[in-house]
């Protein structure tokens, strides 16, 4: 993993702080993964910084060689500034973030919202490559979003760009379903991997299961998956329709059991907006973010 | 309205083609509108020409002062190339539009969907001053939508970003409810001029007319009001929760009787996502896609 030809490289650290796990992964601007790893998330930043460190001492590259370190935080994040606005999984409001960090390193920090790193991630080395125009929608615990429009991500006025999570119906609002602050969104009570994972309990079924049992016909399960299915399909149709990407990017943990359900899904779409496009799993999954929060280390340097 | 003033300026001319109508404008670079004129429509490009050629001549202004003209185009336009790829209404396809007017003028000639001329004359001279982050939803015969994100006009991949007409739930779905090319959309079927115009015709009212007995608060036609209300908001509420924008224009034909609706609008969406915008009508009205399309001429000619 460690050869002496990398000390003729530059190299960015990619750090994705997620609810449960910090992923850490320093790279080459070729697009070599040097290392990777994973701990325990913390919403500490001294602690963060220890554990960032002690991974760069544990790779045999040349220290002035790291052009800089992207750190992908799951909220909202004034990515101008530097600024954490605010992460209410982690308890974080209002942090200098960027500031906090480059107290502690030489070289310069890059923070921005975990999903829009994955999204540049799979422009760099995954399915959105030379791409300019792509939507990518990520399942997980929650479900979040990421836009590509004319080649630069769409952060949006406040930072808050992509919440598809807020997405309602007319029948939602007629049923007093409504969308607050810090709270799963109409969407996203319907629709991710904690949906499923309730709806898996009633059948002592956790939600990659379902997706098995899907696959095996389980009449019981297929109508709950269907539902799945069309309401993902019709977000996918809407977005498209308003923003015509090249590229649809599904990704985020429950993306990958999706594999049994993308052809049903491109079909569902191609139903639903007469708009093409073309709709992928993700190719990079877990490590999306990591590799995105990597590569803007090394388009920064080279403008320079 | 002419003076010798204007001869010191640099003009440009925009031209708004429509359905029915085709506006042509010639404007200075400070704003000031110096011609106006609105004539039937026509699919034919030398007649379009002439008429452009006769409302020159009625200016009294140095013709090398005229730096460009605009032309907002109601249908798909690859705007890079200068090509009209369709518009059904007229029943052009495929037409080199930009290099047939260059060879009648001596000026640059831009081509462009005449919705995103709209946000960008919104963007010069109306309600998106100074702003980066604007949706422009046009609610006229049919409804269409302009975005505006990091200062830029998303096109789409196939030049056809912004089809709202084509949006739709789930209800729409189970109740059969399909998109295809070159009909009125599922969204739009819902909610347009047109839509109003037929729900009005069972009470013998104009789509106008309903605005007028909503304010007089007519219990037969409160509901039907209320109905559009809710479905503009949930499109508002939703694009707001995607795309985060700064501003939301009404604009369009109906959004000239929209005046008593906006504050109900305004609070409709601020229920329906947890994102602050600002919500306002078009202050252009149906002059904003001439101003926009003469606007880009003055851009390109500073960039020079």
């Amino acid at each position: 993993m460690i050869d002496k030809q990398h000390n003729q490289l530059s190299f960015g650290i990619g750090v994705d702080i997620g609810g449960t796990k910090i992923l850490i992964m320093i790279m080459d601007n070729q697009g070599n993964i040097i290392f990777r790893e994973k701990v325990k998330t913390s919403n500490n930043i001294k602690e963060i910084i220890e554990i960032i460190k002690t991974c760069i001492s544990k790779v045999n590259i040349d220290l002035k060689n790291i052009v800089g370190m992207g750190i992908g935080i799951p909220g909202r994040v004034d990515s101008q500034r530097g600024f954490v606005i605010e992460v209410p999984s982690l308890g974080w409001e209002n942090m200098k973030f960027k500031s906090m960090f480059e107290e502690h390193f030489n070289f310069p920090i890059y923070i921005k919202n975990d999903v829009n790193y994955s999204v540049i991630g799979e422009r760099w080395l995954g399915n959105g490559k030379n791409k300019d125009d792509i939507f990518y929608i990520s399942i997980g615990t929650g479900v979040g979003s990421a836009i590509i429009a004319n080649g630069k991500i769409i952060e949006g006025y406040h930072f808050s760009a992509g919440e598809i999570a807020y997405l309602l119906e007319k029948e939602d609002v007629k049923s007093g379903r409504q969308n607050t602050f810090n709270d799963f969104g109409v969407f996203e009570k319907k629709t991710s991997g904690t949906a499923l994972t309730e709806q898996g309990k009633k059948l002592n079924l956790t939600a990659k299961e379902l997706f098995i049992e899907y696959k095996k016909n389980n009449p019981v399960v297929v109508p709950i998956i269907e539902e799945f299915i069309l309401e993902i399909s019709i977000v996918i149709a809407n977005v498209v329709s308003l923003l015509n990407p090249e590229s649809v990017i599904i990704g985020g943990g429950v993306s990958e059991s999706m594999k049994c359900l993308i052809d049903k899904i491109i079909d569902t779409v191609s139903k639903l907006t007469p708009m093409n496009t073309n709709i992928e799993l993700s190719k990079l999954g877990g490590d999306a973010g990591a590799i995105g929060a990597s590569s803007v280390t090394f388009q920064n340097f080279r403008k320079k």
